[in-house]
């Protein structure tokens, strides 16, 4: 191993890019050393605008280079699995972008896979990472809520993504595709998930009605430790990627969330105006390179993950208990997940 | 009938003499003719401080009054009932403050004296009458938001009430006595309410385990137009009287509630602090008169009241619906409280 | 001396109505027992609408009558002078809305007659009994921002007067008569101005070019314990009325001031928006009521008013050295307004 | 030249340091080459640090190296001539830090260097790139506000330098050191200057008494165009660090700055609180990196600098006045600046 981590990154779409960019500017730690992508023109212009000169067609291939530290798998969540297990295989250090994968016995199997072979296995779920939930754990750690008692998280998309995305078979559905998220930030703030009672409905995109997605959904939580959560998300937040999550405790409570990029107020006749957030990256583009940084330090240093593979079934887990609960209305606990 | 409402109010409590003030002092159209209260050092006290007269230790002299053109009733919930029966049996107009009663057969009863007597019956739900959701309840019917498709409502008391009140007898739960608020509001935005799944548990104040309540609670709601809501309630708000309520609809979202009383913002190296809403008078005053003006003026000319009977047993059946959720955890049509 | 305090109101304009209102229908202490207009109409309709038997077409007569106890003066500055005297000659208290007067000698002249007649005299500058500044000047009387040491003070008016009214000898010029209440709340949270350095302009309205005053103007300040202010003033707040103080001590900084009616939100694609403030009865209505009744109990009480006509003429005086230096483009010590 | 742009850096203080790793890490188009610094500890420190391997203890080693494509000049403020005098004899492209110089006299032998050289030159005011005011440029040149009329700007430190730097002769004074910001944003968003006043004292520490300095000033500006502004300083914003700049026009208003780093709000019985910017990186680091980014691309693409010698002079000549107002408590024309 140089003194730099050697990185090679799998998946080329509009985030695997932004991960590129990230690891080759940002990340002092890191090269980035390989690319693949099944895409060949992705891969061309990856390599020339990145600066990348291993390119493979095959991740197989990056997989297998003996320059590689570690892999970043960005690709869809389908290959998740088979990635992480050739990547396991080499020895490779892997860090997998959320969610790990749709399906309960897929995950079993990675899980075993990692165990196994004993490779680092880094879980992305970005927003732990962010400046805000960063303090707000630490302001719950130090008391300054008392005991939390009610966790409440709300996802926004600014619009919804291609109806070929949406199929439940790709995107998992909206309680794993977005809810993911504010599921890991419920077990990381508060504990672990009893159950879980879910509604939702075709609302605001009729076309959507072959999907056998919703666009709008809450779910109820109740924790083991009796405390009470509630997450609602929506693919209509057509004012901006509108994301907030509060924690509730007996002295006080803790909010995180913000909704304005540039910080100027315009006063007109019209009323007081001031911008949104337009997407993810505008809003946890720090996040991600912070968890990269994370990464690949706890790496270096022989250090274990901060999320582990464990952590991306909790949420897994969580999200089939929302599906199954919206789809069967009736509370779903979790020990029913686990057993199927 | 005098150019002025002559009101009698009964019930002096904190709350009854918040209402007995503004009767005297803010509402030009109406003159307080008299009061009563079971309790005569009550009774004398307000008397004096409100420069009234007549005073009666039962309701029945009251309502028998025949200067009194009607009946503001601000009684323990319990006793609703008899004394609308009364008033209503002496033809006079009726404002009842929330909550109508804590049982659907009282309610039904009480509604058909209302119906049968023809008496001006005004349920009070004083939100309605707050600039806020009254500015919001515009703004979604000019279509500004496009079509709501999720209500989340919130409401937290800044501390609990005696264990005496929280005896679900008394106060008819978290659901009836906090949630009934956020319940209406939902009706009032969104359409009624088809089906309800709560959740709940006692998570501040370990001394209620006896009261049959909980201090904590959520509810989601699906409406009969499909589409989503979501209430929170919390009688550990220790920071404030914290309410806040959001529609999202196609095309943008609007929020309600604030969360500073007076307008300074103090900067020190402990940080940036404003002060919170201390109590539900601070944040509602002006909406209670407002709704005691619109039932005075809407009385003296002849129409309809803005909240009947009908909207108290409606928002009724849903904190009925959501407790008893709540209490078997599984999802409870609006239909299956009907039938009760 | 009745139990309450019956009150002849003189001068039945815009503003004159909001008091007529407040008298009759907030202030508990007080009656409105007569109103005084040399507009017929005006006094038939406010006899009509806030109830008032007595109607009297000369303030000379209101002064006169036996029954009124206090005069209540907000008629134009130019007649302030006048009624003054004819209120002391009668013994009344008197409350006189701001501006005093616009020149020093009539102010000198009013103050001889208040010292000589020894009536209670209760200069109105309402913003000190806004929660907001009230609320600020306790937090600095607290230490809570250490010693303060820069003023800052902002009146922006949503839309310019008539030009009638903006001809300087009538309106006593931008400095005088927005400015007067900056200059108030300079001398009440920071104390004795020592000197003043004024710019101003014509920037927004040039139909003002022959009224002999300017639309924006900016004024710095010297007090005399050496600490430094600055008030801005604009015509052109078209957005709505934004009147905003900061004071930046040793050990922090505190902000009044805010530019919300209605408390609601409105997010979408066109951004974030709120409504402002349309004026000053919207934000400074409750501070009027405050004050009169201050006003009320002050004298009922016999103690002194809280703000006395030497605070009318300490404020007038720095008005006057603002304007002087605006004029002359040159620092005006206020000993020199003395000496005029 | 090579593909990116080799940068040497002269003076690696405290933001010397940011600089480094900003261009070492943060600017795709630029290698960080060579770094100079006559302290030999700050030299070996930032060679291991940043990957350096050429280190100069004089600058002028650095300024002769033919490798460096320009030179980046963050040293303190008497040594900037010199330095780039050396710069321009050997052809280098010149990056300053403001401010310029604090004589007018350098400042014009500055200019004539840069001009009879042809190098290319940018002045360092990073508040230009940040998105805030970037975004409220745009808006004033949209015409959203109309007419710009009263520029307003606040920058305060939260705490004071040490007296050694305090000392005017070092530091320039408050106007020159903290002012040149908002003087430079005020031309850049208002237009030229043509005449200042200023007061100001020690207010908050004594213990300044013998720098010539003052920990507190106010100007206020006469524009050429005849509107106004008015610039705030202050050495004691404890509670962080709050730059604010608010743009008046004759259709609305635009305000830049905010005051929250992470962004959590928390709420106990102690209040509504949330945090501060501690200092200007983690306020403007964003800004420096786009500045320099900036700075790298018009140079490489052969266009003119977007910040000239010509600003970093017009910006100190509006300090000078500011400070000679203050001094001589009368307002100074900007001509009489030129003349000195």
């Amino acid at each position: 191993m140089s003194a730099k981590l050697n990185l090679g990154l799998i998946g080329l779409g509009r985030m695997g890019r932004s991960y590129a960019d990230y690891i080759a500017n940002r990340i002092p730690g890191a090269n980035l050393t390989a690319i693949s992508d099944i895409n060949e023109k992705s891969l061309e212009s990856g390599s020339k605008d990145f600066g990348v000169s291993k390119c493979y067609k095959n991740y197989q291939d990056l997989a297998a280079d003996k320059e590689i530290d570690a892999v970043v798998i960005i690709t869809s969540t389908s290959t998740h699995k088979d990635i992480i297990i050739e990547a396991a295989k080499q020895g490779k250090a892997v860090f997998c972008e959320k969610p790990l994968t749709l399906s309960l016995a897929e995950a079993n199997e990675i899980k075993k896979v990692i165990e196994d072979s004993g490779i680092f296995f880094h879980m992305g779920f970005m927003r732990r990472y962010d400046k805000g939930y960063a303090a707000a754990k630490r302001k719950i750690e130090e008391g300054v809520i008392g005991t939390p008692v009610v966790f409440k998280s709300s996802s926004r998309d600014p619009h919804r993504p291609s109806l070929e995305f949406l199929n439940r078979e790709v995107s998992g559905g909206l309680f794993a595709d977005m809810g993911i998220h504010d599921f890991d930030l419920a077990r990381w703030l508060m504990g672990e998930v009893a159950s879980v009672y879910s509604i939702g409905g075709i609302l605001a995109y009729p076309e959507m009605k072959d999907t056998r997605d919703v666009d709008n959904g809450v779910s109820t939580l109740k924790f083991v430790n009796g405390t009470l959560g509630v997450v609602d998300l929506s693919r209509n937040g057509v004012y901006g990627y509108d994301i907030r999550t509060e924690i509730l405790g007996t002295k006080g409570t803790v909010k995180i969330g913000y909704l304005r990029e540039t910080q100027i107020l315009v006063m007109t006749e019209a009323g007081i105006n001031h911008d949104t957030v337009p997407y993810f990256m505008e809003r946890f583009g720090d996040a991600y390179i912070t968890q990269l940084s994370d990464f690949v330090e706890k790496f270096m240093e022989g250090k274990n993950p901060a999320i582990a593979c464990n952590d991306g079934i909790a949420a897994l887990k969580i999200s089939l208990a929302a599906q199954l609960s919206c789809d069967e209305n009736r509370p779903v606990a979790l020990t029913e997940i686990n057993s199927r």
